[in-house]
């Protein structure tokens, strides 16, 4: 019984990956049909984030059957908990990353991102993506020091995003208000991907060690 | 046992009433703030998060256990999850009302809105308070048809941001980029504290009534 319990939480451990995958390609994706203007791969991003509400809802499922058929305790119970929680972080993120396709759709045939700001975008969905896979690794494995590493990461892309909005507000912004408007809400996108990560890491590394944290 | 079991769960209810119920007044007086560019009342705002923070984990901890010590099952295990659900996503309207004080710390002494958005955003606040405050009547009472109302109710917000990303897009906007800039971000904060929301009355009502929504 006990063993066919830790089976079942190995099994939602894998759900868990296989949606910060799916996240981590949803971003790369709409990354690229952003920069590129690609319409089609914009659609075929927004198409497939139902497969991440999918994931979520099966994660969710498997998750209250096993706390209504085997009645976890201590650690079990919170890493079972931990898993409706990531479940609900890591659709999040494939809304966000659909957000970021959604504006590169708005904005086609034309190019959203300027020139000057091209490499810092791309950067963002890099590092983005990069956090999701780093995820998915950690869910699997060993998740001590997950929130500090992936803490560090989100420091890169507060700061990629804080760039965005000196450089739209400053003096030499020479692209008006509309574009600027629009790329404000874009860097924040990407931002609360990030921050969505943290809050994954954070909760799985409190799973194994105890506590809850406070946020 | 049972009945005992029960009382607890109408303690968990009374928890997240009262975290609505924060989250309402963290609402209104952001947004006093932020039309009246009043500094203390923004930092009050600010100063007062942490206190959703802990009531949110103090949710947590009793959901937690409740799990451990009585294995709820179907219904009661529904309504001890979704308040775990809940409670996360009312934290993130305080934290979204925050940002709005935020806003208005950062651009004090000056007024961040201006007069010909003033009526907008009063409304933006007010019907966004609201949410909250009908979800803290709907928790303790019943939650049957609380999603259709938040979510038509959320069509007046989603409207008004709408509104505000029109204006300043438009071409007789006067305040320049920065601005716009600023005012893009400070409606989504509104939207996204009325869909918070809309995702909590979902919730409350899937728990009542069964199924697990997909979003």
């Amino acid at each position: 019984m006990r063993e066919k319990f830790h089976d079942e939480l190995a099994e939602l451990g894998n759900q868990l990956t296989n949606m910060c995958r799916l996240a981590a390609e949803s971003m790369r994706r709409a990354n690229t049909a952003l920069l590129t203007a690609d319409l089609a791969l914009a659609e075929q991003v927004l198409g497939s984030d139902s497969d991440l509400d999918d994931a979520r809802a099966e994660c969710e499922i498997h998750a209250q059957s096993l706390l209504a058929l085997q009645a976890p305790v201590a650690g079990d119970l919170r890493t079972t908990l931990a898993a409706v929680y990531c479940a609900e972080k890591i659709e999040r993120m494939g809304d966000l990353a659909a957000h970021i396709a959604d504006t590169a759709r708005f904005g086609h045939p034309d190019r959203v991102v300027p020139a000057e700001l091209e490499a810092t975008f791309a950067e963002l969905g890099d590092v983005a993506a990069g956090m999701a896979d780093r995820l998915a690794e950690r869910i699997t494995g060993d998740a001590t020091g997950a929130y500090a590493e992936l803490h560090e990461t989100d420091n890169t892309i507060d700061s990629l995003h804080a760039g965005v909005l000196r450089l739209i507000t400053g003096d030499r912004w020479e692209h008006g208000v509309q574009s600027a408007t629009s790329l404000a809400l874009l860097a924040r996108f990407y931002e609360r991907f990030a921050d969505q990560a943290v809050s994954v890491a954070k909760r799985l590394e409190f799973a194994e060690t105890g506590g809850l944290p406070s946020r």
